[in-house]
């Protein structure tokens, strides 16, 4: 991107959500590092270090600070620790980046061991998804794992968009940006996870209503945007020309990083805003098993941040991960932008402010 | 394939499958056509006469024979004729069919399209498919629809992973051919419009016990085989090396065309005799939904028989279509096979033989 983090300033994060870590965060992370191990996925100590670096008992520890089930929570765990390994070594900078027609074959065949334990895939991220599936089958109904089986592909699919695009040299526009990056950050699955981690059971009139799928759409981006932030510092030092929000927006709008950061956080302080409003009307008439759910977005959302301002992942720039920092994050008092949606230029999310949703 | 098919003999067809067609099949063709030429999606007349020619109606007619909603029908007919043109021109022989990168990122604004009428694609197709989704907006429950916007994913990541082999000019294994063909030949959508079109509404503890996910796949899996025999002719004039039941287990296991042939039509066979059994553990103890739904997936795998093995679509060689041709299909007695299953060499399906699934 030609310009230095230094030069650039990331204004503070509006994020008026509940934080909350779960009490036993520690031992989940202890279970989860040995799992990593005997998992057999992780092909060296350094790639398994980085997995172990990614601090996912951190990340879903307050995504579900009230879970009641440590083995639940720990499966949820796990799979957040593998999705963040297969990101790393088969997606964003591994062999098959600009590989489209390899990432595909490679994707139906990790979807299929995610859909049965009798898959014999050669893939060792394939085989110790299985494991992770297993433990859900053991403990959750079958349209939980259903629909965590639905948003694993969607997932998948959109991490092919992305990487055909790249190797097509191809830099979205910010419309087919939004779209593609509400699949390929993990986020369906990420939030499918909350039902099995609490053992919520939202009744398909409930997770189907449309108002319900927004609100899980507008946490996705939200949470998506985010990680494109706390990414930056890395982009901008490995000069990386990926798809991202800064990118997107400066290559379609010809801004300049600083313009395209501000332009990013209204964006994404306008989702949030329909997203808090929305949650107002739908929360009231949500079900037990619909609040547990709609109470998981919105510390997820939260913890997201709280997890993504100091993780390696997005800050270690060495062979080896750094150690966690302990930062405070800085959070903004106000949202950036008070103009209502839906936003302009952006039709495939223009449907989270329809009137009819409530 | 280096043979002609006269070379060639096709066993008959086991099907002991009930026959049906609805009777309105006519009118809701007659509409059908009205609305192909409307709504935009085809570039030219002889485009639209490949669409019509593939009687999209007498195969759905004959998928639900006792709708009782003419313009449930139509819609779920609509997108049969959709999925067809869409599957022509652009994925299986139109420009994209050899470059993933490409066919990923339209897959990607296509499933959008599928999701939100409010979306903007340039691409002729999604914006037909928009009008599509709207009628089933427009008379069927959010579960019904979301269930069909996941199977429509799931046909669109087949397709982009048989795009994919086909540009990295790699054959698949069986077992990976299979899990590819049970996406690929858009099935899941094909089968997720039955409660579209009936107004069955199944309840989610019924739709996803493993019994009947084993007997979808099932479903699609023999609908797929017969596909694949019935597009035999059209690829050996073609000259086409594409992935195909035969192309596979010719390459996999060095056999003849007529091996491969009558290997083909065992495992078809297995997998039917399979349905038949589970069908009949799970149907007494169905509910009424799930029972029109089971129903649905037998006049389904009986109806693509009935019109495949007479369609232009796979017999035709011209630059137009042929007129439809008034065959008797010729239907074997008994299965080609009697042994038990799993399938070997099959790993990815051998879970719809699990003793726990009735």
């Amino acid at each position: 991107m030609g310009t230095r983090l230094s030069e650039v300033e990331l204004p503070p994060v509006f994020c008026p959500l509940e934080s909350a870590v779960h009490p036993h965060v520690r031992q989940i992370e202890k279970r989860a590092v040995e799992w990593i191990g005997a998992s057999g996925m992780c092909a060296s100590e350094r790639e398994k270090a980085w997995v172990v670096a990614t601090h996912s008992a951190d990340f879903y520890a307050r995504f579900t600070p009230a879970a009641e089930d440590d083995d639940r929570l720990l499966a949820a765990t796990l799979w957040v620790y593998w999705g963040f390994g297969f990101d790393d070594v088969r997606c964003d900078s591994g062999p098959l980046s600009g590989r489209p027609a390899q990432f595909n074959a490679l994707a139906g065949q990790v979807q299929r061991a995610c859909e049965t334990g009798l898959a014999e895939p050669a893939d060792r991220y394939a085989r110790a998804l299985q494991d992770v599936m297993r433990r859900f089958r053991s403990f959750a109904p079958p349209t939980q794992v259903t629909r965590f089986v639905h948003a694993h592909r969607a997932w998948l699919s959109g991490v092919a968009w992305q990487i055909g695009n790249q190797a097509a040299g191809r830099m979205p526009a910010l419309d087919e940006f939004l779209a593609l990056r509400l699949l390929s950050a993990g986020g369906h699955p990420t939030f499918a996870l909350l039902e099995l981690a609490t053992g919520a059971e939202v009744p398909d009139r409930e997770m189907n209503r449309p108002a319900v799928l927004a609100l899980t759409e507008m946490a996705i981006m939200v949470a998506s945007l985010d990680n494109d932030r706390y990414s930056l510092h890395k982009e901008l030092i490995r000069g990386h020309t990926d798809q991202n929000i800064y990118t997107v927006l400066m290559a379609g709008r010809s801004l300049s990083l600083q313009q395209a950061v501000d332009e990013a956080n209204k964006l994404r302080d306008r989702i949030l805003r329909r997203f808090l409003e929305l949650h107002d009307v739908v929360r009231p008439t949500a079900g037990a098993d619909l609040s547990v759910y709609l109470q998981g977005l919105r510390h997820g959302i939260r913890g997201n941040n709280e997890w993504g301002q100091r993780v390696p992942r997005y800050l270690s720039l060495g062979h080896w991960p750094d150690e966690w920092e302990d930062l405070s994050p800085a959070w903004a008092e106000e949202p950036s932008d008070l103009r209502p949606g839906p936003v302009e230029g952006a039709p495939s999310i223009a449907w989270w402010w329809d009137a009819d949703l409530g």
